[in-house]
């Protein structure tokens, strides 16, 4: 992720359900490009650290609300591209990504025909709050994609496992770049 | 072809005609960055897998198209970049690139006074009706270059080996930038 | 620094505060993605060099300008990238980034909802001159940041350490290439 | 040169002038980004090879129409970058490049307050045609950098050993990137 510039600075982070249902994450302040061994800890589903000496990523719960909401999710990645963060700065409360071939990265839409509406949450400090405005976000569109877009900040997937989740990140990042290509040639 | 960003997630697909006559192509649902030792299989000239348990890349019926057009194609790759994404969804139905010294690196071409018009077909996740399109734009424009677009979904080219195909993708994906660059300055 | 553009031919330099009060800091006309052994020499907080058959970054003056300033700083960077050369080149005197996640490793700053005024300054080859309008520009805006720009050349961060230094100027690069994104899409 | 996108496909060569005066120089067909042992070659300063079964690139009479007019050009190199490509297509005779502090890579221009001026040739398969053309366009402005574009090709720079035409090709092709940006938002 790093030497695609999704994890500038400290920003972004990665998280797996293990097969005894905790969490692993990775923990806060680290620079994602150089995870040390002890980079990673594990915490329940709301959000909890075993290790009470040591400091989630401050967007655990945002990770935890994923897992809890869907039960087949075993793994979530929070990206930070420049596309992202520029797109969703303009964009409305959703994204909407249509006619490319890598839609087919999403579940239940077997052809390119289909189309994702990724809502777009306004960024906020408070996790809790932002997860509660994700969680409405869920309600309202019961056709909402595996992934949503948060303000100024970046996107977040998920997927049965790792390799899944890279390759939806691997999509969306491009149909993003794709999408901001496409808005700044003259109409 | 992953370092350049021309295979996101499980896109593009590459073939080389063996001595035999029997085409290997890559699996389906492998990211083509990481190709493992069993990634490839062999299908004959009408895509039929030599191994039924193995399922070959969903578009293995266009590169067998590419192999029974034309007796000296040695190898064919299939790309998936922004730039040909974004360029193949603006087009009509063909994109001309002229003026452009990588010309060069296309048959027939020796100077880059000379242009090469791209068919630019729909999407279209039935590949036999696809290659039927494609059978239809080769026999429209019997001066028809090496490659072809497909609109929001990525370039095909082929060459007489793998090094000659290379280059050519190469060549075309870089005037397909520029294209995109020239597109987007105001006029 | 060199892997993502920052530092092309001989441009950007780097210093680090040594336990002792001196400055190491990277010597003139190298490249700075390949530093030899021997590429990095001391001098004093004005400047001055230790061992007079060295030549220090014509910037030097820049680097203990801000040591000098700041007592807690203990690692600057000087990156030279397009958007911060494009950038600066078109702004007034100030360039000022909001609603911005990656804020947060600017100190001072708890949340995205603040804001950072970056000086933008005229280039000088008079280095004394340049450091005395980036005093004056210091001393005009007590909430200045621990960064600015210099026009047409590139972007100054300084941070506790070279860690703290490095991730500040990801983020203020990440924050830049976003700016110039947006500004290029039609309104 | 070659992760940097400046040599794709068979496009871009290198050259340098040896102690005895002949010119080694890459041989024409290799992709510049895996030159093998034997990708390299010494031809006299006519462009005449000395190995009568090997053939040289076909630009090799650019390289020698620089190292016969310049003595002290010890090495040449030519790159073949988007920007240069599609800056060269849209521009009129000359390329102004001017306020970068990294014009101090050029010659005889000690401070970034000076400008240099690019001459943009035509391009054309003639090789010795097209020297003519660089020879009249050095003969007409005296100040001429040490570069020149060719439209729709690329560009040429030299210096007097390959680390200093490294240097100039890396802050020329920075300058062009910025040019480019600069050009694409909206006046």
């Amino acid at each position: 992720m790093d030497s695609r510039g999704w994890v500038p600075a400290t920003a972004g982070n990665i998280s797996v359900r293990l097969p005894d249902g905790r969490i692993a994450i990775t923990r806060s302040g680290f620079h994602k490009g150089f995870i040390p061994e002890d980079g990673v800890m594990t915490v329940d589903l709301d959000g909890r650290p075993e290790q009470s000496n040591l400091r989630p990523s401050a967007e655990t719960g945002l990770h935890c609300g994923i897992y809890r909401r869907f039960p087949q999710a075993g793994a979530a990645l929070h990206g930070h591209s420049v596309p992202a963060t520029v797109l969703s700065r303009l964009a409305g409360p959703q994204v909407t990504l249509a006619g490319y071939e890598l839609l087919k990265a999403f579940p239940g839409l077997p052809t390119h025909e289909a189309a994702i509406r990724l809502p777009v949450l306004e960024n906020d400090q408070d996790i809790a709050r932002l997860q509660a405005r994700v969680t409405e976000a869920w309600d309202a569109d019961p056709a909402h994609p595996p992934g949503y877009l948060i303000r100024g900040h970046g996107v977040y997937v998920w997927a049965e496992d790792m390799p899944g989740a890279l390759l939806r990140l691997e999509a969306l990042e491009f149909m993003l770049a794709c999408e901001l290509e496409a808005r700044r040639l003259p109409r």
